[in-house]
């Protein structure tokens, strides 16, 4: 985890690196990296196509929900750019959820998963939704009873999980959506770019690219996903103001309980940001530029004068990338095992 | 309008006609129809490839809600047989709808929209869940200025309706919806058998579709949709009861404000019945085996005996057919003209 000051001090040094070799793919280089061409390999569960076509039924399956109103595609909508597109999700008895929903594209990339990073990878993240009251609601036990009502997600999961006395079970379900979301990479100009395509990036695009990293955005948003990894305090140079940052999400402070890590959140990752507004962990900015033209003030200290910020909305544009064809899946019929769906809010 | 009278009159007289030739798919024929292989016209809407790309888009956006939490396919989801599988719909402020989701599938078939027909065609359903305050809350200027802030919708709609001068409608987005909804036709086994290929049905299907016909199921639940055609009312010889029939909701009386009206419905559509439980306007039926005896019971009179409801089941399992690939569209991102959603509720 790379704290402030060295974040700072890596600044330094690239920026003088840009300047010296006059190679702006060089420095790009340095700090970035393209997005790999298959999908990534991940932590203690190799992925299979039965996998991952396991994982995309479940993705799409609302009876992961106690209500059997939202899947995980709900609040990360493939057709929106991962994400939602609102302030906080809305969940299980139109609960409203304290921070903004992070996309799910390319997320497998991040160092880790949430706002406040407490979910090490995708696995453990799968599995806190599903149970959030105020999102889908459920339990593991009623989802494992869901699932095995269904001849036809029984054979899915032997056939994902070959080996397991007892392939359906809440962890493989989570272990079958990690592999599903391993494989939403969106390769963007940007990554054209890095690869050698000159003509990928537009001459802003390239300036903003240049402030970006000159300025010192890069020292946090740094990375394939261009941030995701490393926790920052938001308002580093001046605080954001109480809409911005409302003083009951203390972020990484929940995780660690360390003073130090008050008010730190996870650098966010900026791939696909400009078709995922509103920004910030709080949702409050819809507008690319103004979030932008914020963050240069709270976390550099920096004004941005006349076309600057634009230039750097260009450059962020360009991390915007394509998603590989997902067709919606067809889901089995339940059984009358299966427990119905319930749109009681407990403890109301 | 086949009314009751008529309906019994050409069940005895197919019944007659079956036996008489001992030829099931020439009765079955004469009852029913295959699907077609092209998508159906519909009134006053040449379906283009543009009008249904931009319709599918419409379909699958949230943004058509005011709380940005609800598109169509939230409810018709694809996924899970066209509809949404719970009792009855849950949409905005967690406001549960007062009747069971149909299925969207080959919907374009029906003769008319909703359990009370009052929609005369899918052009006009769909200008209704948008409205409605249960259920995505919005306002057609809303919608039009959502869809006008965002330059690839106008100009999808351009190419959708070349020839208006003022393409970005709510009429429009109606249109487009239908001219989508209109492609999701799903061939079944039976249509397979009824097209010649007699493996496609097993001898139980077969036995049922004999029983479904000759004990009158037929004279309500025919064409091409195997109902969706027609008004009758339900308890015609036993009532319900009170838990499956409430008595607040009169169904097309609520249309046509005629006395003989009362606690009529459409004939439900019988397609990918056995994948859109639960069952009736009310929702409250899970099993297909249970809500197939209580309409013979209700509806003619009749108490199924040994395996004859199975049978029945059995015949219905034939028509869970296949949908098209539809793969999930990219919408646009919002800009700075995009209306915010709101999850609001008015008047709370």
């Amino acid at each position: 985890m790379q704290r402030t000051v060295l974040g700072f001090a890596l600044t330094v040094a690239l920026t003088g690196a840009a300047a010296r070799a006059d190679d702006l793919r060089d420095a790009a280089m340095f700090l970035f990296a393209p997005l790999p061409s298959t999908t990534p390999a991940v932590a203690d569960n190799p992925i299979t196509r039965a996998k991952i076509d396991l994982g995309k039924a479940l993705f799409f399956d609302p009876r992961l929900s106690a209500s059997g109103v939202f899947s995980c595609s709900s609040c990360h909508n493939l057709a929106t750019g991962g994400d939602d597109n609102i302030e906080t999700s809305i969940g299980h008895g139109w609960q409203k959820g304290p921070r903004n929903t992070p996309t799910v594209l390319n997320s497998v990339l991040n160092e880790a998963q949430f706002w406040d990073g407490r979910a090490e990878d995708l696995k453990a993240q799968a599995k806190t939704p599903v149970q959030a009251g105020g999102q889908m609601a459920n339990t593991p036990e009623n989802v494992v009873t869901t699932l095995r009502s269904m001849p036809a997600y029984v054979e899915w999961f032997r056939g994902a999980f070959p080996d397991d006395a007892d392939p359906v079970s809440f962890d493989n379900m989570a272990r079958a959506l990690e592999a599903f979301e391993a494989t939403l990479i969106t390769p963007a100009p940007f990554d054209a770019w890095l690869n050698g395509d000159e003509g990928a990036l537009s001459a802003d695009a390239r300036a903003g690219l240049t402030l970006f990293i000159e300025k010192g955005c890069a020292s946090c948003h740094k990375g394939v996903n261009v941030g995701g990894h490393g926790y920052y305090p938001f308002g580093l140079v001046e605080n954001p103001g109480a809409d911005l940052l409302p003083a009951g999400d203390k972020g990484r402070f929940a995780v660690t309980s360390t003073a130090i890590d008050e008010y730190f959140f996870r650098a966010a990752p900026l791939r696909n940001i400009a078709v995922t507004a509103p920004y910030f962990h709080s949702g409050k900015v819809w507008d690319l530029k103004v979030a932008v033209e914020i963050m240069a003030e709270s976390q550099l200290g920096e004004e941005l004068k006349g076309r600057e910020a634009q230039q750097i909305v260009a450059f962020l544009e360009s991390l915007t990338g394509t998603l590989p064809p997902v067709a919606v899946p067809v889901l089995p019929a339940e059984t009358s095992a299966t427990p119905r769906p319930t749109a009681e809010v407990m403890g109301k």
